[in-house]
């Protein structure tokens, strides 16, 4: 069993930009895991707490005040701070396998490459909000922005997810860069081509290889 | 006329437990300088803006989610960031007197010696919340805990002011303790003897001895 920094079951995190398909594939990973018999906790940033829920709604609103760039990302990082500290924290060390579905890697590529605040900064941020917890696999779940953009069509979109598409590139563009600088912690996959059950094939293997399952 | 960073106008912060009396010293010179024909804007921290309110409220409230420390601390920086970029840069550009119900040296005080969150980690916070802004004059209204306590009997208390003695000390010495390492920046003024129009009186020649008048 690969050991997390604060207990003995994984933290596995899911990125990619709005309409990759990352949702569904967590969501069907964790059913796999529960009918082999693990306990497990899907979560999400922003909004994995009660007071996320509140942050969130401020964050994603796309009536009301609109925070400056700065204020968007430090709103981020407290739901981030809420979350690691009062669900995650706890729930790895109750032994549960925790899904969250978008953690520190999404501030990096939305606010840092998509607002441009420099990657230090975010870098920094990152840190003292996760007080360095850093997840044992980070599945980013890749597409190109038109195909998500087109997936998205259908949903009542948010305040980013509307942002154009010029912005969705940088971020699209930032999470392949992180998982290219974080080779060992990343899977990536690709869904422009492939069913979320062929994905979930692909990552289940992936997990077994890494000894996490 | 001394210069702040980003205009021709000063910037004043105003800090010091809560009941030490700042506000009403605050909003007295504020009427001071307006009779002496300054175009002067009150502001405060947490709630300087649309977005600030709403942020205040999620920290003060005595019901609901309670943020953790390092939530607490991110939710004070992200309205301090709105604050400077959309409300106290625009004013001090437009030649305006600033003068500010809390600021920077709040957070050192509450959510450092308070909640025991690290310093150096509370000003890499605040500079990078304040874009390095830093005020003209501090005026640390100092007062003992059991004197501003009673002050604050007759009126309705939030999150923070319902601490215990034990906190509100720990951030009384911090305050002292900022001022003492920032001497330049710093006026300390003792509420506890002295009437708002004496003090007033104080400030209006430290501020004349500083150029700023």
């Amino acid at each position: 069993m690969f050991m997390c920094q604060i207990g003995t079951m994984p933290l596995l995190t899911f990125e990619g930009i709005d309409g990759s398909g990352k949702s569904s594939l967590l969501k069907l990973l964790s059913e796999h895991l529960k009918k082999s018999g693990h306990t497990v906790e899907i979560t999400k940033e922003p909004g994995g707490t009660d007071l996320g829920v509140e942050l969130r709604r401020m964050l994603l609103r796309t009536t009301g005040a609109t925070p400056c760039p700065k204020a968007e990302l430090l709103i981020y990082e407290a739901d981030r701070a809420q979350h690691v500290e009062t669900k995650i924290k706890p729930l790895l060390a109750k032994g549960v396998w925790v899904l969250s579905d978008r953690f520190a890697d999404s501030s990096l590529a939305f606010q840092g490459a998509g607002r441009n605040i420099s990657r230090e900064d975010v870098i920094w941020l990152n840190e003292f909000a996760t007080d360095k917890l850093s997840p044992d696999l980070t599945v980013l779940v890749d597409c190109d922005v038109e195909v998500a953009a087109a997936r998205r069509e259908d949903r009542k979109t948010d305040r980013l997810e509307n942002e154009k598409k010029d912005f969705h590139q940088k971020v699209r563009s930032a999470f392949l860069e992180i998982a290219k600088e974080n080779k060992k912690r990343f899977l990536v996959l690709n869904s422009e081509k492939s069913s979320t059950k062929e994905l979930l094939s692909q990552l289940i293997c992936h997990i077994q290889s890494r000894g996490l399952l």
